[in-house]
């Protein structure tokens, strides 16, 4: 800024340089000068500020789900006899949170007692005497710890004895069909709210101008639908290019994706839910353990006489994850919020329909 | 940078450019042009830097959370008699994850069994007689699967026969007052530890300078007690603005907002846990399906034939749902934790309290 | 640029402006000059490229999580006889989400029913006569409903009687060595699936290149399968620098950490899950509350009259929680995708092995 000695400081604070300049006239230079220009100017515009966005202030999704499965399906197998299963039943666990079960095939094992039994055959449980089996042996891999005798598990094979829950569970034999065939029919109502707490931005899935008549009946469909938060289990699973029936046998996890992206700048009936579904488990058998989705579980009943059994079940079925994710840009909303003072009431104002506490008025829909 | 020619490149490498300046000594334009430096000056010291923080790193926040509640409830209703309703009856699922779920009403279905009974009368399941009804037919609004015969609902209706768990539930007659008053005053608590994996930086919502004597009788109060990690369940549903009696009828959901931004160049306890509590799912009538929050299960059980009976329970509560948030900035730490050589130390120095493996110093407090 | 009267505003459209430069040949000046450009180039490519990365798009992670634990324990107490427990008794909840508990000690109170018994002896319970007891009291930290009634609760101490589930658990004589020890061994399968939806990319921990045979008998170990999906339970409570046996008594959380930070410019065989473990819960009693973790739960039966009886259980256990993280950056990836014509064959072609469809070829593993 000049060379200034200290005594001339005051002067040389006021004073102004520039460069001189030479002006060239001459109408291809000049074009090119205008040209090179244009570009940067449409780079900082265009892509700066249109693509990038860089202007914006970004926040992340805040979300609460909630789901509720309605249906009832029919078995009749030689175990269970014939028997309706209602939501209690094969809805697993029951509290409808962002991610739910719905059982589809099972292998029930009823009345197991704590006992002994000889082991399922393998290379490693097979004997010929006792002396093949070690008594207090706990293989990770098998079903319970080892007596030391060696039992005739069938006319031919011999097995080494264990105590377990007995009889153990034979689970080769999985339905090739899946039992609980009703479950494609099943229906799931979503509901998800998100918060940008940066902006104070909150929203729900059920959109404000849909009202509860058209909820009550209504069923999402990408083209008739776009709005309904009510899901047939075998729409998701079609518009993840799945079969239903082929994963209910082995199982699976389907990805229920809500994406949030929105851009607040424009008017807020823009920011809505897109879904989209996914397979989210590997069906690639090459490199796989433990194909499909299942678990196993019990129900606990005392005999009369005080002792423990169990019905064991290893439930195979399709787990439903709903994944929310969004980012939100603003400037606009940022600015106003941040800015005005009036900033409360511009809080309240935009989201009115938050706080409406008239519980009375009108008849909320059952589901 | 100056035409020089390949031969000239060596000498052309020395060569200094500099404009020609011009110095105007005018005090009115010498205190525009130091006005328009102090402005830019201003720009980017207080906003890019003091406002945007541009300068600063971020990380998002890793979180664990574990819950416990606390308290007992009594209920005296004609299905049921006098009963006390303990942490393990009510709270659900038990394992006090991040969302917990506090029963506050509910609709009891005792014996249930695999059997047929009329389906609860509307529009579609009234009958005249056997041929208004479909044997195998099975809405997925309906309770079971209808068996073709048409039975005596009560004295003046007919419906369908289904196969269904049988007594069905009439879940109309909600009590109008919620049955687990008490649930006002339970308490819980939140236990919260969070990570910034770039920073390297862990800390828990129990702050170190809290003693176990203290928490062993405190409870959480935003102006006397922030620091407390034990929430009456009435206090959080207050402060979201609601009425915990009027919520408890019908369930809801809570959202306990646990809020860690922090700036780490400032001293590590300005960085703490900022609690805020909203209601999250909607309770306007007007486009709202289900409203409130309720779930289905049932407690199995055999009678001494080996038949299977069931109690259906639909569970009205509060779903408390801890979620917690942040995003964490820093140049200082980041930059000590990188640069300095003496990484480790610096680390294990600064959060010292996570090392401490004395486990027999001092009592622990029972909750 | 430059004064223009706006009727010679079109000759001053391509006018080109420049300034005028002098040029000093100094060695001194000019290797300084050179090494304040050279500075400028290295901040530019070597901070801003290279270190922060700033050209790069960036992305967060979307992750689903699949569990599933093996191993039979064996206990022998006085209460519950030799016992074998296996997953389904152990395992809570069973469905295999990314938390996941196993019990390792607990205290068991069976034939609960719903009667009345003398509280356990504390300050505010203890008493001398009945006057000293409120009927309908119901202290938040109590057990029950008081009676009004000062029953013998020993022989030497009185206390107010409750309405509760009685017998009262006594939860002071936790077992000093974990019940069940054998958990150490138990193993756990993590099926891990993320996925960065701005690039569309797809991932899971079972690494293409790694083969079912491999899979069906491998486990973790950083050094010699760090690709292993399968870990022991004990060896990721070393990696945290616990103790397994001794964190069994009490319980604890056990973080397990899954790391997708990836850089998409590189070779996609560069981006794999980086496993670390970490212990969650504090542990230091000073300042604490519930040290450990457990929770109650209770298994519910009925007697032959129809009464209700329970076993309520105090568990303790680990729960393992496994969390995902992760951001990637991109500006090939990103590049390519968005700009290219051919985006759809390019997605597909990057990341075929998600969308091979033949279920038949090979056998798949069972774990």
């Amino acid at each position: 800024m000049g060379g200034c000695s200290s005594q001339s400081c005051h002067r040389c604070f006021f004073e102004y340089e520039t460069e001189r300049m030479i002006v060239v006239k001459s109408k291809v230079v000049g074009s090119v000068f205008r040209l090179i220009q244009f570009l940067i100017l449409f780079y900082v515009i265009g892509y700066v500020c249109v693509v990038q966005k860089s202007y914006q202030e970004t926040d992340s999704v805040i979300s609460s789900v909630t789901t509720k499965v309605k249906g009832t399906g029919f078995t009749n197998t030689s175990d269970l006899g014939a028997r309706v299963w209602d939501v209690a039943d094969y809805n697993i666990p029951p509290q409808g949170e962002s991610s739910f079960f719905v059982l589809t095939n099972m292998i029930v094992t009823p009345n197991q007692t704590q006992s002994t039994c000889p082991e399922l055959p393998n290379q490693s449980t097979i004997c010929m005497s006792d002396s093949d089996c070690l008594e207090g042996s706990n293989d990770v891999r098998g079903n319970g710890i080892q007596t030391g005798l060696c039992m005739n598990y069938s006319e031919t094979v011999k097995t080494c004895q264990v105590l377990s829950w007995c009889p153990l569970e034979i689970d080769i034999n999985l339905p090739e069909h899946a039992l609980l065939v009703a479950a494609e029919d099943f229906t799931v109502l979503i509901k998800n709210s998100v918060t940008y707490p940066k902006f104070n931005f909150h929203k729900r899935n059920i959109l404000p101008d849909v009202n509860s008549s058209y909820l009550k009946q209504c069923e999402f469909n990408r083209k008739t639908d776009p709005d309904c938060p009510i899901f047939r289990l075998k729409d998701m699973v079609s518009e993840a290019e799945e079969d239903f029936q082929t994963m209910a046998i082995r199982g699976g996890v389907l990805g229920i994706m809500i994406d949030w992206n929105c851009d607040l700048d424009w008017p807020e009936h823009y920011c809505g839910p897109k879904y989209s579904f996914r397979r989210l488990d590997n069906k690639i058998p090459e490199n796989n353990v433990a194909p499909g989705y299942n678990f196993r579980f019990a129900k606990y009943y005392k005999t009369t006489d005080g002792r423990e059994t169990r019905t064991l079940i290893k439930a195979y079925g399709i787990r439903f994850d709903v994944i929310v994710f969004g980012t939100v840009n603003a400037v606009c909303s940022w600015f106003l919020l941040t800015c005005t003072k009036r900033r409360d009431y511009y809080s309240k104002h935009k989201f009115t329909y938050l706080d409406n506490t008239d519980d009375n008025a009108g008849e909320p829909v059952s589901y």
